[in-house]
């Protein structure tokens, strides 16, 4: 790769971009089962349910503390499949490049993407590359789909849920928000808070031979709140949180005081919500607190009472509603 | 759905995004398998080789004569699978929309997906939608992921090629490239060139069973030409070329030769290009005729001589070598 920036001729399916695909892509993520010549590729598949995701990325700053958009779409794939009950195999990967890209930094993002899917056991399978006229990307988009098993006999779904249940988190919520909120550079803050981009894989699946675990769910866009909603109006259950109990870092609470934002709608990258029984919720709780990246698990909350809301119990004892999110308070946070 | 222009909250994780998803996505889309609640979907496999593919889609304009972004979408990917000696199964579907898109457009354009995924015999199984600001993206780019089972015992490739080795292109090329070169209007030209977008699943598959079927590929971005290059580099042999073989549509011709095109350099989005066996040549190219779409078939070719290059022969007796693609002659084709 002698060019120092992506040009059009990158994208037109010819000498650039065999030239392109093969300095970086195939050099950072080559494995046996990515055939870049082929139009499909065969995937070895271990006996079991196949599960599919799909998620697309377009984060801003496409680099901030704690990760950036390579790591970052492993992860959120990744992480889907896991709150599904499934261990994660393969990716494929689409890139939208906009004319202008540095090379250097395309290599970097896919140098990460590589090393996050090898920490993660995965291997990117098949891609597509496309090259946008400079003004009409935002730098870089990826499109990842993911494909995994689900362990045997596995069921989880918003349907299983039943009154009375605990609610769980993994870790503090809205650290991935706030650290690309500050990577802007636009609010003139700066601090040392990092983005929690990581697989929760392993949280994940530490809980799935504990009896009376229905539901996980990665707190992405639209932070635990959203899926506090989703969960609310999936069962047509109030769901409960206590306020106190929720774990948020305190420089996140400091930077969203200041800011306006509220930890509870910013997204996480690296954060497992579950559902579980109420005679699961301490056990499952402990499980985490033994792992790494669990630290900080909480029960944070109930499903109880008639009617699909969420209801925040406040530190002085009061109660109030959580909204659901109308504008976007941080577009391509992911 | 009563919002005219897609907006930021549209891609915010909450109620917006909700209600765009229901009134646009699953409407359109729904199947046993389109879970929009699930972060990963289960599909039900038949037995056999599972394949995959993945492309992304950046045309413009959205909308052209013979197709449009949705259905292109379908029609490229399933064809990536046919190509590949698979059976086209599912699909994901990945939406990056900018704001301002008109909400009637994106209904429009999910329709036509939807109706070439059921003319095609495939499910769209998952999906993700995010919204970009105004003026970092082109309307709408999609990025669609095929899973696939390939025909038992098929093994295709360009490592199967020999010398000697007839090529067949299933029908005109060119016209996807020009008749979106003419919708863009920027030229002053019109005319009623159509794109050729369509489902090459039958026209493959009639080939499955031939002996001395080598290797099938559709000839998208870069056209015909480039994929003679794939096959010359990948071969070390010479793709000798019969100029007066080729079929062009006249239309398609006139218009670049207006314009400074060569149709062969122009992506075609339903022909199939196979490579075969000698003996075998004459009996593919019948069996082509004989189906919807493969009228125009012929034998253009043949592997012949040593030297990775591709030469024409041209109608009056000589000979011309075809460089590879340095430019890209019309971005945002496919």
């Amino acid at each position: 790769m002698e060019d120092q920036f992506v040009t059009l001729a990158h994208g037109n399916g010819g000498r650039y971009m065999r030239e392109l695909i093969a300095g970086i892509f195939v050099r950072h993520l080559a494995n046996p089962q990515l055939d870049v010549a082929a139009d499909a590729v065969y995937l070895a598949m271990p006996p079991g349910d196949l599960m599919i995701t799909t998620d697309g990325f377009t984060v801003e700053p496409l680099e901030f503390p704690g990760g950036d958009i390579g790591s970052l779409a492993v992860h959120g794939t990744v992480n889907d499949l896991a709150v599904a009950g499934a261990t994660p195999l393969y990716l494929t990967l689409n890139t939208f490049i906009e004319e202008g890209l540095e090379i250097s930094q395309l290599d970097r993002l896919i140098q990460s993407m590589a090393h996050a899917a090898q920490s993660c056991g995965v291997n990117v399978v098949a891609g597509d590359t496309k090259v946008l006229r400079r003004g009409e990307g935002g730098g870089l988009y990826l499109a990842t789909t993911g494909i995994g098993i689900r362990r045997p006999g596995l069921r989880l779904g918003v349907d299983r849920i039943c009154a009375g249940d605990k609610i769980l988190v993994s870790g503090p919520v809205g650290d991935h928000g706030t650290a690309v909120l500050l990577a802007r550079e636009e609010f003139g803050l700066s601090g040392d808070l990092a983005s929690d981009s990581a697989s929760v894989f392993v949280l994940a699946q530490a809980l799935w031979d504990q009896p009376g675990l229905r539901f996980t769910r990665d707190p992405t866009r639209g932070g635990l709140v959203t899926v506090m909603h989703d969960i609310a109006h999936a069962t047509g259950l109030t769901v409960r949180l206590e306020e106190n109990a929720i774990p948020v870092h305190a420089p996140v609470r400091g930077v969203c005081d200041i800011l306006g934002y509220d930890p509870l709608y910013l997204a996480c990258e690296g954060r497992v919500v579950a559902v579980v029984s109420e005679e699961a919720a301490a056990r499952a709780c402990d499980i985490w607190r033994a792992l790494p990246g669990g630290e900080a698990a909480a029960i944070i909350g109930q499903l109880s009472g008639i009617g699909a809301q969420v209801v925040m119990q406040t530190e002085i004892g009061g109660e109030r509603l959580l909204n659901e999110l109308e504008d976007d308070p941080l577009p391509r946070i992911c």
